[in-house]
């Protein structure tokens, strides 16, 4: 199927190389659309870039990548959604530098939709990716959908938490749309593709480079109302969205966590410079006036066997070996070891290693 | 000894029952002094108290109080101090209700230094003892003098610090000053009256009531430049020393700690509602613009036993059991045992239950 003329041309100028976000806009601004831009003479044109600028314009083919971006519209669920469209979205052009095209897999409503950040460390904590998903989870309950940047760690977590709750995910990418990276979020991915959204801004095809992350990372911030940091070391990449959102007016909160933790000194630096203290989802959606969720019976207080709960209470909040749960709670070796296992695979309670358990809290 | 008589009527005057702060500084603002607000007549006191305190204060001999004042005083280190003295500590006289009348044990001096409040709660955790403790010392030796309440808990480990540092330390009670509350704080006690100071409003022989502690605080927190809480419950007693800081003018410090703590959510409160976070002693300093203390070589930075050091290295942030940690050191079960046996001894880990170790962090 070809292209509408209009939406090629939007894709030929958004392919030419070396043409940016400041100098489209400007062409756009001078000469009205697209195809306009495309028709203008060389003189023309360098009225407003510069000159090489100005005769890769004139150059620009990009035959191949129209192709491209051709067939992969065919698929279901793809879009292509330019400065010029309704559904762009709007937050976005409240930002200093919106992408002049956006490519997008899935469900392209949410990106109107009230929108949380949140992000973190690639290497985070059982406890941190705990924290992401049950505080993704009820924001997404709650009426945010959750965007973040399909990394390991925190970023995934979050998706997942979105997608299990009401208002769903968006992943916003450093790669091309039909880029899975890294590879172990392939299934999320295409979760997110069927029941969420990914979005990117860069052209098919793009690859994973490392200056596309703290780039892309605008967006992230930018489709949000604020940014929620789980967790992040003091050089961690989520502290660079964090800034960006900051710049850009939105809130940005912060989890705190132990002093003598490395994956809560970003966060305890964000909270220094002003960032929100949470300790739950509701203090962000307080903050953010959205009624928080009907409160959901939350597993941990539905613990039907009484003494898998007398265990849970014995256990507190320090690990525990099963002998000194045992004899805490009257109970055999074998009821004690049979609790235990279920405790675990209902992800209520985590194995450490030397035979110890520690108590997990969604 | 026979007491000065300006003295014996300051005492006599602090002894009248139902004469409290308020009456007693309108009585004293009136007449000039306490002796000449002994010998008004009981027509000219009602012009400023209520006829029933009035006829207390003709009524009050309190004899025996003043003959126990006077024997107390006889002990070296044991002084009164009133609102006429010079040395009555000057941060003192900038709160709304400064005592008429102070019982200090120990050396005095120390009331007129900078100092800093540290409090919190009196079931702390481990490594909120470890931290109360080593930020204390810190900021002694960087030229706070540490004020506590000498409870158990947070308090002592407090005072600990405090006194380990070079400005020492003040405990402020909630008894009569020749009273030790709690027992178990008796050493200390009496390290703080020999090296320290301990002082209070109270009358001699003033047993621990309930409604003395709350009252006490205020002057925990108006000694201070600043008031930091360690480790508190969401309904902790710090956190009345912490809102009577914030009313006085103090600059109000808390360490966070992780959501799923209890004895985080006093801290996490304070700092929603403004007060700094707080992850070393030095920020407290910079904040207070004092000079951060020379840096002291830290114990974790110097260990010598390359072995050892090893150890604590792949030991990291969470538990584990010797065998597993001989294993990623290559050290044999023997030598492993003694490392830790040391490093325990040393206070650099502790034991959990079921045969692990954890780091504790200095």
């Amino acid at each position: 199927m070809a292209l509408a003329t209009d939406l090629a041309a939007w894709l030929k100028l958004s392919l030419v190389p070396g043409l940016h976000g400041d100098g489209l806009r400007k062409l756009l601004a001078a000469f009205g659309d697209p195809e306009r831009v495309l028709a203008a003479s060389r003189t023309e044109l360098s009225r407003h870039v510069g000159a090489a600028t100005a005769a890769a314009i004139q150059d620009s083919r990009g035959d191949a990548a129209l192709a491209d971006a051709a067939a992969w519209l065919e698929e279901p669920g793809n879009h292509v959604v330019t400065l010029a469209d309704a559904a762009y979205p709007r937050r976005l052009l409240e930002i200093p530098d919106p992408p002049a095209l956006l490519y997008v897999k899935g469900r392209l409503e949410l990106l109107a939709h009230p929108a949380l950040a949140v992000v973190g460390s690639r290497q985070a904590t059982a406890q941190g990716l705990i924290n992401a998903e049950s505080f993704a989870r009820a924001f997404s309950d709650g009426g945010l959908t959750v965007v973040s940047g399909l990394a390991l760690g925190i970023d995934a977590a979050a998706h997942r938490g979105g997608l299990a709750g009401a208002a769903s995910s968006v992943a916003v990418l450093g790669t091309g749309a039909d880029i899975v990276y890294p590879a172990r979020n392939r299934e999320l991915a295409h979760e997110l593709a069927a029941r969420g959204a990914l979005m990117s801004e860069f052209p098919l095809g793009t690859r994973p480079l490392p200056d596309h992350f703290p780039r892309r990372n605008r967006l992230i911030s930018g489709l949000a109302l604020g940014c929620l940091v789980v967790e992040a070391a003091a050089d961690s990449g989520s502290l660079i969205t964090a800034r960006l959102a900051a710049e850009q007016g939105r809130e940005v909160f912060a989890i705190p966590g132990s002093i003598h933790s490395p994956l809560a000194k970003g966060c305890h630096a964000l909270i220094k410079q002003g960032a929100k203290l949470v300790e739950s989802a509701g203090d962000v959606l307080e903050e953010l006036r959205l009624p928080a969720a009907a409160a959901r019976a939350r597993p941990e207080d539905t613990v039907n066997d009484p003494r898998a709960a007398a265990l849970l209470a014995v256990l507190g909040h320090d690990p525990g070996d099963a002998d000194t749960l045992a004899a805490r709670c009257g109970l055999s070796a074998a009821e004690t070891a049979a609790l235990l296992t279920q405790l675990e695979l209902d992800s209520r309670i985590a194995a450490l290693p030397g035979g110890l358990f520690q108590r997990l809290h969604r």
